[in-house]
C-alpha cells in the first residue's frame, strides 16, 4: 500500500506558464551544412519563441542528411502561424530544407481497424481515454462483430465490414467511403490481419500504422508464432511500422522483445505477446501523432 | 500486416486428452531429506495419475526445507479427492510436510480494492476476460465513485465505500460485511492508496495482494515516484507483495522495472509505471489463483 | 562503496554435506507415459541418493516426448558409476529412454576458436578462471595471430591456422590434427568468421558451439549488423547455438536483444553488440558443459 | 559462423572529413530563457563550427535550469581553443552561464582502486584497449596483491597499498602521494570495499565514480547481496554513482537490473550481479570521459 496523501506540496513563485495552444514544434531535414541550427535558433528567438526541446540527427555531418525537430513556445502561435511560415520561407528555401510546422490545427483524427482480438484495440482506447494519445478516435472498422462492445463502451462508432475471400476491393472501397476523403490522418491497424491493397496503401502513404507479432524481419508473413515455435528461438518480439506495398516490409517505427522457453507453445507465445504487441503499437501511435518520426529511405528517425 | 488464414492445421491421431476437470495440483513443503519425490510420484503414479509438470525447490539439500508443485491428470479426480487425500495422509505425517491438493473445488472469489487510478483494475478485468485469470472477480470495491462505470462495463458489481479521515474502522466494517465471511478467496489492492488495519490485515493473512509503485525496498510509503525523482534513479520499479502489517514490507511476489532519464518528472514517472504497474499485479494474482506461491519466512518461492 | 567486511556469520549445525565428486546427474527423454517420474526417483532413492534438483518437461502428455534433468548426490558415485548404470538399463529399456549418466567423468575438453576480436574470447578465459565454466580449455586456434597474446596471457596454448582462399580443407585438416580424435568434447566459435565444411561439422556433431551476431533467424549471413542497419531494425541481438551443415540455421540455445536508435551506424552496432554476443555464448557453453540441454528436432530443451 | 568478408565497399565521394583532433564539445548550465540556443549556435556557427550532435534539457521553461551540451568540429581547434573561449566570454556572462570547453586538453588520466574481485578492472582494461574509453589508464591502486598479474598483463602499473583496521589515514597518505597532486583527473572505484574518508572525497569531488552493488536506494552499505537475499526481492541490481560524503547517497549515473529467482542465494546473486556491475561501471566511466554528465543537486543530467 502506498497511501499517496496529496498534501500541500510547497510552491514556488513561477513566471507565467504559456498556454498549451502556444506549444508548437517544426520537424525539418535537409543535406547537412553548417549553420542550420544557428538559423532555425535564431529565427525562432528573433520570433519571440522559446524552446523547449530540441534534437537532431545527422546521417553524415559531410555530406549526408541532417534532421531536426523543435519544440517551442510562442505566444498567439495560432493566430501568427500563418506568418511566420511566409517569415521561414526563404529561411528553408536556402538550406533546401522539406519541413513542417504543426501545433495549433485541429486535433489529428484516427481511424483504428480490429479483426477479434481485442487487446491493442483496447489499449489504445485506454491510453487515449488516459490523455496519452493527442488525437480524435472517430471510428473502429472490423471484419468481425465481436468487437462491437469493447469499442461502444468507449463511445467510438464501430463498423463491421466483413472481407470476404475475393471480394477485398469492395471491402475496401466501403471502408474508403467511411474514412471520407481527408478526414482520417491516421489509420492504425491494430491486428486487423488482412493485407491492404496497394492502392489502398498508396492513398494512405506513410500515414497506416501496423503491429507485426514477431521481431521484424524474422518471421514475415501469416502465423509468426507458429513460425517461431517452429525455429525455436529463445526470444519473441512486436514490431510497429508504417506498411507499404511491401508485405511486412515498411520502416520501422518501433520493436520489443519477451523471453520464451522451449516451455511455451505457439498458444502460449500468442497469450504472452499480447502484452508487447499493445506497448509496442501504443508507443508507436504516440509517437507519430507528437511528430515525433521522420522518415528517410526505408528508415525512420524517432526522436524521443 | 500478418494475416493469420486459419487453414486446416494437420490433425494428428492422439490418445484420448483428459477433461479439463482432471486436472490437479498438490503443494508441499517439508524438512528436506532423500526420497520426498519418490514418495509422492510413487504415490501418484499408483493411484493412476500422470504427472504434467512438477517443480521443487530445496533452501538446503542438507538440513533445509524442501517445496514441491506437482500438477497432475488423474481420471475422476473430483469424485476421488477425498479417498485421494485420505490416502496421502500417512505418508505427509511420515515426512512432516504441509501439503494441499487443489482443482476440482468451485472457482475462487476475489474481490478487487482500488480508488481514482483505472489502470490496474482495467488490466485485471481485461485478463480475466480474456480467460487468463482463473477466478471469479465477485465485486470492485473503491472510495471513490470515478471507475463505476469500468466495473459495470465489465458486469462487475461496484461498491462505493468512502473512507473518511478518523473513521477507517467504520469503512473496513463495511468492507468487511461485503467480503462475507468466508466468501472471499483474495482481496487485490490494485492501487487502493488506503492503509489496512492489523485487524483487517490479519483476517485476510496470505490473501492479498498490493502493487506497490516502486522497486521495494525502495521507496517505501507515500508518493514513491517523487521520492525517486528526488533520489535522482535511473530505472523506477513496481513490486506486487503479500500485505503485512509491516507497510510495504510483506514477501515480495513480483518485480519488474523500467528506464528513466534526467527528463522525467514524478508525473511522467507516473504515467510510465503504470505499464508496469499493471502487469507485475496482473502476474502476482495469476500466480496465486494457479498455486505457483509458496511462503517461506517472509520470502515466496514462485514455481513458474 | 560498499564495504563487505567478512564478519563470522551465524554458524549453524549441518548435516554432513556430500563431497563434490558425490554430485551426479541424469539426463533422459522418451515417450510420454505415466510413471516416469515416480520410476526415476524411485530408482535413484532406493540406491540411496538424494535429488537436489529435478526438471521435467513434455511436449504433449499425450503422446508427446518426456524430458527430464535429475541432479543428484550418492555418496561414493565414482566407484558405484558402473553398476547404477547397469541396474538402470533394464528400467530405461522398459521406458524406451535415450539417457546418460554423468558426474565423476574427467572434466570435459573444449577448444575455442577464434580469428581477430577479442571480446568473446576473453569472456569464455575469465568466466572459466572465475570457476564459472567446468571443463578444461585446451588451445585456442585462430586464423589470424593478434588473440596469441590473450590466450597466453592466460596460460592457454595458440595455434595458428591461416584459413586460405580456396584451401580451408587443408586448414581443417590441421585443425583436426589438433583437436586429436576423441581428445575434445566441445569446439566454441569465438567469432571465428569462417565456415566450417559439413565434414567438420558432421564430426563434432552437437559439440560446436556458435555465436551469431544478430537475433536469428534475422540476418543470416555475413555482415549481420550492416544488414540490421539497412533494415532500420530497433533492437539488435546475438543468438548462440550449435553448428548445422545449414548456415546459421543450428537448434538455437540461448539469445539476448539490446537497442539501438537511429544514431547508431553498423560501427556502432558491431561496438553494442559485443556486449550481448560474449555474454549469450558464455551462458550457452556453460548450459552444454552443466548438462542442461537437450536437443529435440532443431530446437533445444534447456533446464535452468 | 557469420564470415563477414570486408569486400570493397562502394566508395562514396564525401567532402573533407575534419580531423580526429578538431572535434570539440562545449558543455554549459544556466537559468531557462529564451535565446540561449540560437546565441551558443549563432557563436559557433560565426567562428566556422559545425554542430555535429546537440543535446539540451530544462528542468522547467520558466524558471528552470538549463543544460546544453553541444559537440561540433571546428578547423584548427586546438590552436583556437583560447580565443574562442574569450569570445564566448560575454555571451556567457550575459546569460549567467556555468561552461566549460574541451576536446583538445591532453587526454584524461585515470586511477583504479580494486580490492580483490577482478571483474570490473578487467571490464575497465579491456574496453580501456578497445577503444571504448578515452582516456590514460595510469594506475592500479589495491589493498590486495591478487590483482596485479591482472593490471600488469595489460602494461599498467599495480600499486599494493594495504589497509589496515584503524590506519585508513596512512593508506590514504601513500594513495595522495600515488595520485599526485593535479595529475589524476578520475579515480573509479572498481569494488574497492573500503570507505574513503570524507577529506579524501572532498579533494576529489565529483572526480570518483564507485559502483554499488545493489540498486540504490536499496541496500545501502555492507553486504547487499545478503541483504537482498534476506529481503526476497525478485531482481538485484548494480549503480554507478559519484562519490560523495554520505554513504552511497552521491549523485547516480547509471543502474541496470538482472532477475533473480528463490533458487537463488547470496552467492548465486553475487556471481550473476558480476554482469551487471561491470557494465554499469564501464558506461558511467564512459560517459564521465565523453563530458556526457552534469551534476544538478544530488542528481545527474546524462546526454545520450
Amino acid at each position: 500500500m502506498a497511501p499517496d496523501p496529496t498534501p500541500a506540496r510547497p510552491s514556488r513563485q513561477r513566471p507565467r506558464r504559456p498556454a498549451r495552444s502556444d506549444r508548437a514544434r517544426m520537424l525539418l531535414s535537409c543535406p547537412d551544412r553548417p549553420g542550420i541550427v544557428a538559423a532555425v535558433s535564431q529565427f525562432l528567438f528573433a520570433h519571440g519563441a522559446n524552446i523547449i526541446r530540441s534534437d537532431q540527427h545527422t546521417t553524415d555531418p559531410a555530406g549526408g542528411t541532417f534532421f531536426m525537430r523543435v519544440e517551442f513556445d510562442l505566444e498567439g502561435f495560432a493566430a501568427r502561424r500563418e506568418t511566420l511560415s511566409q517569415a521561414f520561407s526563404p529561411v528553408a528555401a536556402h538550406l533546401e530544407m522539406d519541413w513542417r510546422l504543426s501545433g495549433s490545427e485541429p486535433v489529428r483524427r484516427v481511424a483504428i481497424f480490429a479483426s477479434r482480438e481485442g487487446h491493442c484495440l483496447l489499449e489504445l482506447l485506454w491510453r487515449w481515454q488516459a490523455g496519452e494519445l493527442p488525437c480524435h478516435i472517430t471510428m473502429v472498422v472490423a471484419n468481425h462483430d465481436e468487437l462491437r462492445p469493447v469499442a461502444e463502451a468507449w463511445g467510438v462508432p464501430f463498423h463491421l465490414i466483413p472481407v470476404r475471400a475475393g471480394a477485398k476491393h469492395e471491402a475496401e472501397k466501403a471502408q474508403l467511403q467511411l474514412l471520407g476523403g481527408g478526414q482520417t490522418d491516421l489509420i492504425v491497424l491494430a491486428r486487423y490481419m488482412q493485407i491492404l491493397s496497394p492502392e489502398f496503401v498508396t492513398r494512405y502513404h506513410g500515414r497506416i500504422i501496423n503491429i507485426h507479432h514477431s521481431f521484424l524481419p524474422a518471421f514475415v508473413g501469416p502465423q509468426p508464432y507458429h513460425q517461431a515455435f517452429e525455429r525455436g528461438v529463445k526470444i519473441i518480439g512486436a514490431t510497429a511500422h508504417y506498411v507499404t506495398a511491401e508485405l511486412d516490409g515498411g520502416p520501422i517505427i518501433e520493436q520489443d522483445v519477451q523471453r520464451v522457453t522451449h516451455r511455451d507453445n505457439p498458444d502460449d507465445m500468442r497469450r504472452g505477446g499480447r502484452q508487447i504487441e499493445r506497448a509496442v503499437l501504443a508507443r508507436a501511435v504516440r509517437w507519430h501523432l507528437e511528430d515525433r518520426i521522420l522518415l528517410h529511405g526505408g528508415r525512420t528517425v524517432v526522436f524521443d
